[in-house]
């Protein structure tokens, strides 16, 4: 068995992840780590879990939690995962980070992206970061299972790149024209009580937000670019709609002379085709269609009237978009088939 | 006072108007017609209103139903208003009506939208229909007080046309690129159950449909290639999520050489000076700001990096979006002042 | 017209007065007062308000806010309106309070209430509290038109109180054997944004809390007791379910016996008789039918195979249940009609 | 391998049984029936399946239906089940069926039940029916694994009896007392549209239904009876609350002489002692703790003042109210441990 020490246990991004470990027949809980809510087993904090995973919640530094693991999983907000990772890598340790720290390569990329979130713009383990992997498997499998250092993507990032990476990859876009228009469920912005996420404020409204600059554009540019083998920069509008799962991205750009909906179709199937994880299809979907699942719906819907692009991606923010792909990773990390403990749909309704 | 015989009184904008009649100092109910729920009153179907409104509701041929009105409000599917308005306007009646019945005015755009639609294309009253309005007073106020025949628009237009229109009209945005990514609240579609707006399917997902040829569309490009003085057309994707009222379209298109959010924003300003329930803003809004009031919040929101211009359009797609929309105009079509009974904001939360 | 002096404008309590002193032909804004958010139009803070309604906050000691009114309005937490309301009664204003500060008209009953609350039992205005009057006007209609100072009762009193009253006041329930099993909207919990008040919290989940204790409990022992000449003391159930407004409050006792259906519902059709926001039925309502107004549903339907009292009370928590009780008391202290400003229902849907 | 033919599968109480078979070791699908969509697999109907499950839906008569089975499942209205059964049973085929068909083990109280929903009186395999078992494992584990034919019980019923059967059994509230305050979620109304269940109408608004004769009501009153050994009625109240899923249920009594908070906890801690899905606590719980597994939770919280029994009761109507409950039973009838297949929480938020 894989054992995983997971740090930030306690938010929706470490839940998620305990929930996941207790279906997979191979990675299991090694310890339980978390900055509050510590002495205490995890069923006390979330009480879905009573009398099923009653394991304890330990602070960082707490003995207790220093047991053997394989992995050590950062479910936390940027700049912890930098800071704790060189000494368990040094311990012989995988480590998956959900924050920024790890997503880019390049010590010059993280100043760009942390500057763009207005943190300290030195990075705290460079040498790690140079031989990180950014995790997304459907593009980088082979060097995911290479990797001691993975970087888990943000969310909106996994549906823009996934549903843009074949168009991207085939020149099927021109380059400069791409928007993403994406909807996000509540719990993209974590279990932390906001006034946006307060009931009453949230309910029977849909708003937009960080209209310039939000951080996981960074990540999708960079993908895509790689692609596509030349730079790109799009337009990008992140909404709030009152759901508290999904996200659901309407992708958009110029169709080049010559391409129309059949040849995008077939050129998304063949994509994905060696993808378990991805549907391609040409009719509407739904998020609730991948909701509790880490399956995402891409809908190929080119507009031939106006020549354009349109692809619309389907994925359940907190699985695909967050520990289902840290659990589809850690398959990878540890040689598993990508699906173990991942090849299930939600619950309807 | 004026005098309003509501033909549809017990569908979503029906019940809607007849909320508005009931706050407007000028202008009430003459009589309520509906084709099911006869013979009761308008409260054992809709009971918010007992001892509020207890009018009776009457089948159209009901002799109960043949009161003296000034005007006819049709809050029926496409086909009811073209049979039934040559009567009334040959009594001397006013007619609006909500359908796509009365937006177009030439028997041969209303033969497109047919097609598409795939109903009958041939129009029932084109006498009419050639003297008719397209009922969007911040475009058509002069020609609406002079009408007798008037379209209320649709919910969908009605976002995007007030979003893109100073846009349009200027040249601020490049006519073979526009994009509208639509959300709407589940209202929408009706009072009538269906399985996608069952409460179990619809909660916590959100989807896309009719992703070529929404009946909206061409009311959308007809107005916008008036205002451009060339033909346009769009892109157009209609998504439903899990709220009950609002529409949020975001509206994309290039932004021509030299035209930079300032310019936009200014340009927008100028256009809705004496548009009172338009708000022109350069942040963020939320449908939640404009539910229960006849408002549209207008958020120009360009994207310099990319050269994108982006209008973030907010409606309540039952007020602004109908019922509030059509009352906007029977104050224009018979003298008001256009705020009269709609200057109040929604109950909030 | 008569001017308020509205304390605590940018909670839910007071944002709804706001709103209804804007319909209310007799009833105005003098000024608009708050611990935060001040110095800056209410709009700032509930854009829904935006270019409706842009009157500027004040800090409470702002001279600017000292403007000539008739009466002060508190909406603001426990012992707020207790400390200020002395000054402003001596300056010959009203004054009408949201919180328990003068629903119990002794220092006996607040000391007990005070303890329930953990708070401090020593009234601050004692010679206030013993002339305040309880603002049910169902109930005290008389005292209120003759009051200085009124309380505006809770949101779970009114529901229980209001469901209750014919039944205590005519011995048609045993009184040591009721129960209230309330159900409330998320909103009574007001705008502070708490962990279970977080949307992806909140959603598809009931719950209940307080199971002893709840400061409501107090006061519908009170008004029950004293209808029925007896010391009533009940068991009460809150409970909280994922909706923003209403609460469905089931309300139960054993039927003495020879009681029926019958004569409960004819007791309550004549204890009501002339009180024109309490609707009696005998078929089942839904929270829905009183959402966004000040009328309350109350549901007749006793079990006669168990011999059993049972009352459905529905109301807006945030209007009969606070902002229209509020306007509803104005009106009678100020000898308006009761539904001046307050006859109309919500906006369905 | 034990193998199931599923008959009515595309009703929501059929999509669960199919989504806890892909999940368990030893229970498989036999064969998917349905009355509609046939022909097609399953995925077709319910999306979120596609790539996981792609089984086929036969019609019953489809000899490519007839396969080998060990158990026959009727996810089925009444009557459907009693008509197929007893040819199943013949075939040595066990059976469970959802409906009321099964869940009264004698003729004359089928008629009862039968009369009180107004259907026909007469049972049609009264030879089955009279070998039949109610199928909570919590109380008839040892029959049902004895059995050829168990009826699913009830949503309602699943929680209240829960609620109630150690109280009922040790002669802890008074006999004559009890009430069932209960409040579901909608998918509680099944997969088929209807006015109260659209989106629109049934978002914000909580209402009661049913207020005499809901036909879960007979299975509490028959279990709770043969536990206390007199005969027991209670006053039932069945309310809808705008979720998806949870039933939460106030059950109340008047607690004998003697009896107290302590005595009932400890006592409930030992009556469920054994029973691995019922949680017993003295704390407030949420319907959201329970939501996507077959637990339930039970609050005690006895209101000593008024002497009165409280316990709140907790489930998924879905699963521990009918496929997780149809799942344990299903281990149970072959013999594997009950929580097989079924020890996980559900997925948070």
């Amino acid at each position: 068995m894989v054992k995983v020490k997971l740090v930030g246990a306690t938010g929706y991004g470490g839940v998620g992840l305990i929930e996941l470990m207790m279906r997979h027949p191979e990675i299991e809980i090694g310890s339980l780590i978390a900055a509050t809510e510590t002495g205490k087993p995890i069923s006390a904090f979330w009480p879905h879990l009573q009398g099923i995973c009653d394991e304890m919640v330990h602070a960082a530094d707490d003995p207790e939690a220093d047991v053997d693991v394989d992995v050590v999983v950062y479910s936390t907000p940027d700049g912890i995962g930098m800071q704790l990772a060189p000494a368990e890598v040094a311990n012989g340790r995988k480590v998956l980070d959900y924050s920024g720290d790890f997503r880019f390569n390049s010590t010059e990329l993280y100043e760009d992206y942390a500057t763009r979130l207005g943190i300290p713009v030195q990075h705290k383990a460079p040498g790690l970061l140079n031989d990180s992997v950014y995790g997304l498997v459907e593009l980088h499998r082979e060097e995911i299972a290479a990797a001691s250092v993975v970087g888990n993507p943000g969310c909106y990032a996994v549906a823009c790149i996934i549903g843009l990476a074949p168009a991207a990859a085939a020149g099927l876009v021109e380059a400069d024209t791409i928007i993403c228009d994406c909807k996000t469920g509540i719990s993209g912005g974590g279990k932390k009580p906001k006034q946006g996420f307060h009931y009453p404020e949230a309910y029977d409204s849909s708003y937009s937000y960080r209209l310039t600059g939000h951080q996981h554009v960074m990540e999708v540019e960079r993908e895509l670019s790689v692609l596509a083998g030349s730079d790109i920069q799009l337009t990008f509008t992140p909404q709030v709609v009152p759901m508290t799962r999904g996200i659901i991205a309407c992708l958009y750009g110029k169709l080049p002379r010559g391409v129309d909906q059949k040849k995008v179709l077939a050129a998304y199937r063949e994509f994905y085709a060696e993808k378990p994880f991805v549907r391609v299809m040409d009719t509407p979907a739904a998020t609730g269609h991948v909701r509790g699942s880490n399956f995402v719906n891409v809908t190929v819907a080119c507009d031939e009237r106006t020549g354009t692009l349109r692809i619309i991606s389907h994925i359940d923010n907190l699985v695909k978009g967050q520990a289902g792909s840290a659990m589809q990773n850690l398959n990878i990390m540890f040689g598993f088939d990508e699906m173990t403990g991942l090849n299930f749909p939600g619950a309807h309704p």
